[in-house]
């Protein structure tokens, strides 16, 4: 994993700014012979692109995905050839103009101090690099993981904490993600949500929230001992993503304040004579490697950075000033963060396949 | 970052099994000209090692670490060469006799059982590869790290929570830390956990805790985008020790229910000219960046798997059985994760020192 | 190094093929600060497009270089980032009309059979992926790559050889390359080097060569033992380059026939006080490690393996067969690859200049 | 591939130096269940073994292979746990006082300089890190990649090329090669080269050699595009080895005089419908890719740099000396360099292997 590249085997590096001509990714390492389209992009890009709804930033990008290289039709349909796969996403709605103060000042909760420390030079419109436009590409790059993996891998997140409203963890239904615009890993909970994130929005606020993740049909023994836990490399994806603050597996902090005896997750021969687990505190992952049980991780995000609310900060050249952040922002950044980190754990489990396959066979 | 071997330029791979001759590692791209002897190892292999408590396994290892290449003396004292420098503790109180049975049945929330699935053989003794004796290696390439970093960056860690007990965060002095036997970053606490402990050591049984860390002295820059965050490295480095079930930065998990308002870290010139924080709810870092803020991040661990009480299981030729897991071990493995946490963050940080220089200058 | 990736800090992944809508390539790790514009990539991508004489492919491409992230003009005129470079090709004259036969038929000499027999499938269209238009990606690397050098580090190649007739040691003048059609590296040699290449070409024919590079200006202690010596990075990076079957460094083979007497670089210091070489036998590098002199190399092409003759080889189906490559070729391969012989040269120097500082300072 | 690790998915690390305690080597991504004693890597480490002729430097080590982790008999045999096997071998015969002269005075050919330069000290005790010694450790490790490989993967070198002295390739035997001290691609030949390399050993010099070497049974598709091409990674390990200045693949140097026409290697169909190539100018390998051919490859070293006739030089306080290095020597380091491009070739497609089944399957 180097600054812009992630996944060892199945190499994904990502470039562009979000007010550059666009952005894209290159994956390197994908196995050829599966059919791939832009079409096969397109779904899980239009679940995370802006506009969808009044929860989400009103910037307009049809985030429509260009396949550049690495697929080729032989005349049975275009499948991948084993060479690097680019992918391409115009940015068509940048309005630098909406950008401008933040040139010269640092808003808080952003990486603009830093990037202007470190570098001494930053592409401050829409936050450049650092902004979350990035994630575009992420999901582009999730959405050929995932035909990488095929069917049998399941991979869903729902958001199931919404500030302090929270959906207990046995009325999760990650059916009901992508039929409300919430994210929300319930129907039920949904109006009650729009009402308290209308309010958040209206108050030109913003709020964090926390995206659960689950993951079927990964086989025990992917993953590596001991800096190549499959834990651990989902850990860094998970947090690699914007707005990030934290990641637990499985019972996670919870099991800070359990014993032994009820953290153990027991075992019995099931009735074909394969394990079954008893429980699932481990969230699917033992000394790294996979049990066969679900994946479980629960991400938490901090609320949207950018807020009408004037916050103190400083100048590049030194002056101290009150910052209002205008534009077109996520009360809830959380929200379009599901189908990223969906397509985070899908790259995760894509390299952590073809690195198992390397060593076993 | 590959299966046993961490970081970019300074690149630690460890080595061994907990019932093999012997540990180590190898420490590629440390800096030259770095005053090291052993003496500068024992002191943090110290803490880390078994039997100096009660509430920590009766295995009685010197935990002597043997620096065997890297390191020359030209007349000025023992300096670092540049080339690899190769630490080995030999294993020397291996009772493999204590593992027979668990080289036949899994031990519920260990790694036994994915272990044997992924690779159709492990070394059962004491855990083989996955026991946290290897823990001890990280030890010993955090004492070079600090090293590395210098004496300007203070790396501190401790225990904050045990089972249900919390220390208040007002309440957290790392100074405390390794003068009691319960690793607890609070003097007053540790009569009250040393009770309760003892209950859970008594009965066989064990139990989770959090470990706080708090880095002060890193200057703002350090880290990089996107995938090689600071925070991300630093999740994969702590998600990578041994029952270590999440990890946050900063507000972390908090973070979800706060507004965007109160979330803002805002700044404020200081008397020098600097830029002064007025909150630290990102936890020294954005965008990826350090801020020169204190880093800070929690660690969840769960509890030591390996309990008195019997637990279902199953054994490798495919019968139900209950285990009851013999042998010695700590009531809680969070305790000697202490040093752990403070060693793996060394090493993330003098590896971002050397990449912040190799593209900054 | 992975797959389509070259370099550790200073990474070039590449991608596209031949007959794709283009090929580029994304550079990460670079430094910011450099001022960079597309008129910066151009010079070195026109010494390296085809069609500027008969002596080259007539294909007929601009290619115009577009920077697409990285770069930002904060009122000082362009500079990097330090964030990717994304740079993109477009494929102008892309004739997949020429190469229908080729999809049924391996030509021998290319990588037909082996990407067919590796992948699956293949893009056949102007040899897909391994056609040496890639090397324009390089180029483009390389041209930033001299940027991030700067002008203290100067990086000549030219051609030595021609099939069997050879440029004297001593005549060589790099200054001379790119002033003649045929990059020799000696103008007197350039009209009976045009007779002959007249002749092959005419011929349908092709014929093989020998670049010598030469680098001045790298300080002494650039590179790394072991596995990172500055002349196995060359070897590799040179290798890489298609058509390249042989990489020697300073005397190369001919140190096979030397004593240790003659083959020895003496030293004596000069007038200034640093060391001066009395001989340049090591080519500059010594342990891995520049030594301050200039690094001397010498690359050996194959003839392009399109040609007019029909050869036999046999088809993907499975059938014998004769084949005459017709469409548009370079009857020398290696005279276009001068450029890229440097630009490799570039890269390589320019990680080894961002590895030394990382662990130098 | 980092400064002192080689490969990427079967990973050597290497450490110590040549008068330390000892040297080492960790191999990381092995499979599990390959059988693997210290007797398996006996016989290749002998081969390299200083002390077995009068043509090798007389320094006594009984090069004895300890195999410290990664490594475990469940019942059947030791075998391979896929788990790091870390791989150690004391430093018998470290006689410091022979190279008191060289703290000071850097010899020329030598690392002496370079080190100095770069790192600001250096263990100059032997050579310290840049001594032929560290090649046990390869050679250990090629023993291991062996295993990996199988049998029906050939591997073989031998000397061609004594000074002026040639093997017509026609009378290649690599038979002969360990039945006669000068490891000597031919048994004829063997009278000879002893009496010229006994002048030369007699007269305190040293001489070059060209090593070549062949690969047998590697089946068509291993190696990647384009940064991972066989012959770049084959041509960097090969580079990698002490004194070696020049790499070709196939026809290599040669192949700059061949004609279109007489490089190309037909083919044709075989008997069992498979293809047969007429020819192997290719070296066995095309756009990077094995094609089924056997590998060959040809290896220049230089002399050694050690030799008894006074060279100029200059010492490390900034004065001119002349330097006569004593100690004991290989007139030829090219002999006991044979195991050592074996080995580097065994690790080199070891790892080709284990990548080409990650991305194929």
């Amino acid at each position: 994993m180097s600054h812009n590249t992630f996944g060892h085997l199945f190499r994904v590096t990502t470039w562009g700014e979000s007010h550059g001509p666009a952005i894209g990714c290159v994956i390197d390492g994908c196995p050829p012979l599966i059919p791939l389209t832009e079409a096969d992009l397109q779904p899980w890009l239009d679940r995370r692109k802006p506009g969808g709804s009044r929860f989400v930033t009103q910037r307009k990008e049809s985030d429509t995905a260009r396949i550049l290289s690495g697929v080729f039709d032989d005349g049975a349909g275009p499948v991948t050839t084993g060479t690097p796969v680019a992918i391409q996403i115009e940015n068509e709605d940048a309005r630098s103009k909406d950008y401008g103060e933040i040139a010269r000042a640092y808003r808080p909760g952003h990486a603009d101090m830093t990037y202007q420390v470190k570098y001494g030079v930053r592409d401050h419109r829409g936050g450049g690099r650092s902004s979350a436009r990035e994630t575009a590409s992420r999901v582009a790059a999730g959405a050929v993981a995932r035909k990488v993996l095929g069917d049998g891998v399941v991979i869903r997140a729902g958001v199931v904490q919404l500030g302090p409203h929270r959906i207990a963890p046995d009325a999760i239904d990650f059916g009901a993600v992508y039929d409300n615009p919430l994210f929300a890993a319930s129907a039920e909970m949904v109006p009650a949500w729009e009402a308290y994130l209308d309010g958040v929005r209206k108050a030109g606020s913003s709020i964090g929230a926390v995206v659960a993740l689950e993951v079927t049909g990964v086989p025990a023994g992917w993953g590596a001992p001991l800096y190549g836990k499959l834990d651990a490399e989902l850990a860094a994806a998970l947090m690699s993503i914007n707005a990030v603050k934290g990641v637990e597996i499985g019972a996670g902090f919870g099991s800070a304040e359990l014993s032994g005896e009820d953290n153990a997750d027991e075992m019995r021969l099931g009735p074909d004579g394969g394990i079954e687990f008893l429980s699932n505190h481990a969230g699917g992952v033992l000394g790294g490697l996979s049990t066969g049980q679900p994946i479980t991780a629960r991400v938490a995000f901090k609320p949207t950075s950018s807020i009408l609310t004037p916050r103190r900060t400083v100048t590049r050249d030194g002056t101290d000033t009150d910052l209002r952040t205008k534009g077109r922002h996520d009360p809830c950044v959380a929200l379009r963060g599901v189908p990223v980190v969906e397509a985070m754990a899908a790259c995760v489990l894509a390299d952590a396949m073809l690195r198992h396959r390397a060593q076993i066979g």
